[in-house]
């Protein structure tokens, strides 16, 4: 592995080697694994959780960290060639290049800006970053958030065992805003990958993932012999399940317009995670990435109930992340 | 102790005991007291002083911290139960458990928003965090900032000895705008603790601390045989004052009005820290948190007279929080 | 060397023990000559390279950093006996007095306000810093940027061996907007006195530097039997050249004009470094500080030419910075 941007480079047995470090890592957190290494953490986005689990992660395994917020500095031009004459004052040449002189490892989060998906979707940012630089990459959240999946699919793993068959309710909740779908494409990848049967629940086909999302999960769903369906019917889609995973996301077809013609219609608040629909699972877990509107995407009923796993997914961070960066980087 | 949330909370020896590790912290500053511990501190406000001290203060002790900037990040809702459909993409019920699955201890800066001082005084962001991490929790400042006080405290017994009997002065101070009320209310719960008979002098009945303060530093007091009175009048708040502690404040019954309404009247001006008003005193030694603004709140003939304890204060929070640091989670 | 304020301060030899020094730290970059030392980074302006290769530089000697951001705090004031009744909270002298506690060195980031030259060529900022603080000063840019220029010359040195007597072209380029005159003073300090003879290009006499820095440049030369001369004509400047050092820098008698008035003309445009100016050379090599405009102020062909010292420049920072650390608090 040279690089970590997303679990669809990776093979299953990967996946699987990494969930693993995970949980030895788990049970004894702290080690020299990293010692001597540096590594530096770029945000273009605001970060709790990512950032405080990165620092963390890397100072239990002995490495040093620098957090770099790139609001705080200047936009970085990633096209090549560019005649640079407009707000930019840095191409991603120099910035990739330079940092890797610094560092062993970076870090980047860089959402879309949400003005023209068709660019959007080549996730320019993280592959400037991989073109230049010349120490390994790892992905915080660009279009697609592995670290995130990683740290579902352990998560998933502590409470049901193998994933294989396992039926996965992957549902659109609602939120007044359009937000990214990065987390639901990952959650797409990783879990057809991992075996699992999965069903994508969201309003109207407005709402389904980008095609190559879509694509690469109908091909791992059919390597594993499972199924990848669409449906826009609640009942049908919570029927049995054995997880319920949740994450908002807006409109692809949407991206660019005014922000008030995007906002979500208010019909599609029945979509919100309650006790009647968990009623209709197989006594399935939930959880959703973090944050997450109490009572909006999901009920507190749900939210605190013994089958949530959302507190027990976002610690895995912590420790996916350590696993990750040791596979990369680690002695 | 689990939380160091105010001096209020502790009994005149448990301070006395954090002080005596402080001034021993003070000739021996690093050790491996906080080796393999990570601790957050989450910055609701800007901070110069308490995060440098605190960042230093770790590392000295051998500790990893993480620096949260949450200005940076997205509102926290505080109210349980609530319908999350506002501002607020987290709840502190997520917040504090998350982090306390990453670090040993949490530590909090959340001022009032001066909007509504009857919700305020509940300063339900650090009873949401103490209620809901799984790790100790310190204030860093809210409605009380106890470890300043611990600070001064430190400061004027490496000056005066036994605190005992000793007269202070705490004097309200001219600034242009409505400050918080944490320090001075801290300066007083901590002076009535430590045995130390108390002046309040302020311009008007208008600005009188909250009343828990209040009642409470009569009852700490009292329980050593000493006064609190509040007072008008300078001359008499400075004569035979052995120690002087000037902070400016705002009103509590005008919070929420427009800033404009809530300017500090020119005529308390005369509130100003001089040689005249500090050559009433018993040669009184004079202090102030920082920042300060020069020739406004104080002259610079008593900011740097002899008598001046402000930069040993300010030093003395780098080795009473360690202190502190060290009661919580030291080996 | 008590402070690390500019390369004009320091003599011939100085500078050259910490160019060895950073290169046997880039062969060897870590070691334990910072152990137990902590390093406050304050910046008032924001930062990529510097804040990173501070931080990394730090780390791998063993030390502790930490990294302030002024922004997030309040404006200092920096005049003795000021009346405080203005923007700023705190001043200068109980900032760095404070700081010195904490830590074992300040390093500093002011860029001037561009509001008034004949105030702001005194870097009051850093003078303020160095005449309060207890513990070692360095410039981390402010009217000069003398850590830039070490990477530069150990850069330069790297390539040509010794710089006596080598010809440098110090060219203006264009930006569109009128930038920090730093670097340009302190390429034209660091040249001239490690026996460079040295040609400012400039669009005008209106682009030429502080007298200040000229004449020590024209002191730094005759002293090493050395030239220090201006021109206006490309041609002539580039003619013979082994280096060429690039810059864009705004006039500094438009400082305090509204900032339509300070954009540079397009007619400038013509001063982008490109193939055919380089051609005129004596197979010089180029660099130029980072961030920088592609295209703009140099053409991707004389950038990524084998010439070009760009990232190594840019790395330099982190090995001479390194040096400079040991050099003041370093066992």
């Amino acid at each position: 592995m040279q690089h970590f941007l997303g679990t669809d480079d990776l093979t299953k047995p990967q996946i699987q080697a990494l969930l693993d470090d995970a949980r030895a890592l788990k049970a004894a957190p702290q080690n020299d694994r990293l010692r001597g290494k540096r590594c530096a953490l770029l945000f273009f986005n605001p970060s709790l959780r990512t950032r405080t689990s990165f620092q963390i992660g890397i100072a239990d395994l002995g490495g040093t960290s620098v957090v770099l917020d790139a609001a705080g500095t200047w936009p970085i031009e990633v096209t090549p060639g560019a005649i640079m004459d407009g707000e930019a004052e840095e191409h991603v040449a120099e910035a990739a290049r330079v940092l890797s002189t610094y560092v062993d490892l970076i870090a980047i989060r860089a959402f879309p800006k949400f003005q023209d998906w068709s660019v959007e979707r080549e996730d320019a940012m993280l592959h400037g970053f991989v073109k230049h630089a010349t120490v390994p990459v790892i992905n915080m959240e660009t279009i697609v958030h592995p670290c995130q999946e990683l740290a579902m699919l352990l998560a998933l793993q502590e409470r049901h065992g193998s994933l294989e068959g396992k039926k996965l309710c992957l549902t659109w909740t609602y939120h007044p805003k359009p937000l990214n779908t990065a987390v639901a494409n990952s959650a797409l990848l990783a879990a057809t990958k991992m075996g699992m049967d999965v069903t994508l629940l969201c309003p109207s086909s407005d709402y389904i993932l980008d095609d190559k999302f879509m694509e690469a999960g109908r091909r791992f769903a059919e390597a594993e012999g499972q199924g990848l369906r669409v449906t826009h019917d609640i009942a049908e889609a919570y029927s049995g399940a054995d997880a319920v995973y949740a994450k908002s996301w807006g409109r692809l077809d949407q991206i660019g317009l005014p922000m008030e013609q995007r906002l979500t219609p208010d019909e599609f608040r029945r979509f919100r995670v309650d006790e009647e629909k968990m009623a209709l699972t197989n006594s399935a877990t939930f959880s959703h990435c973090l944050p997450m509107r109490r009572n909006v995407k999901v009920t507190d009923a749900v939210a605190d109930s013994e089958q949530s796993l959302i507190i027990q997914e976002a610690e895995n961070r912590l420790h996916v992340q350590k696993a990750v960066l040791s596979a990369l980087i680690g002695s």
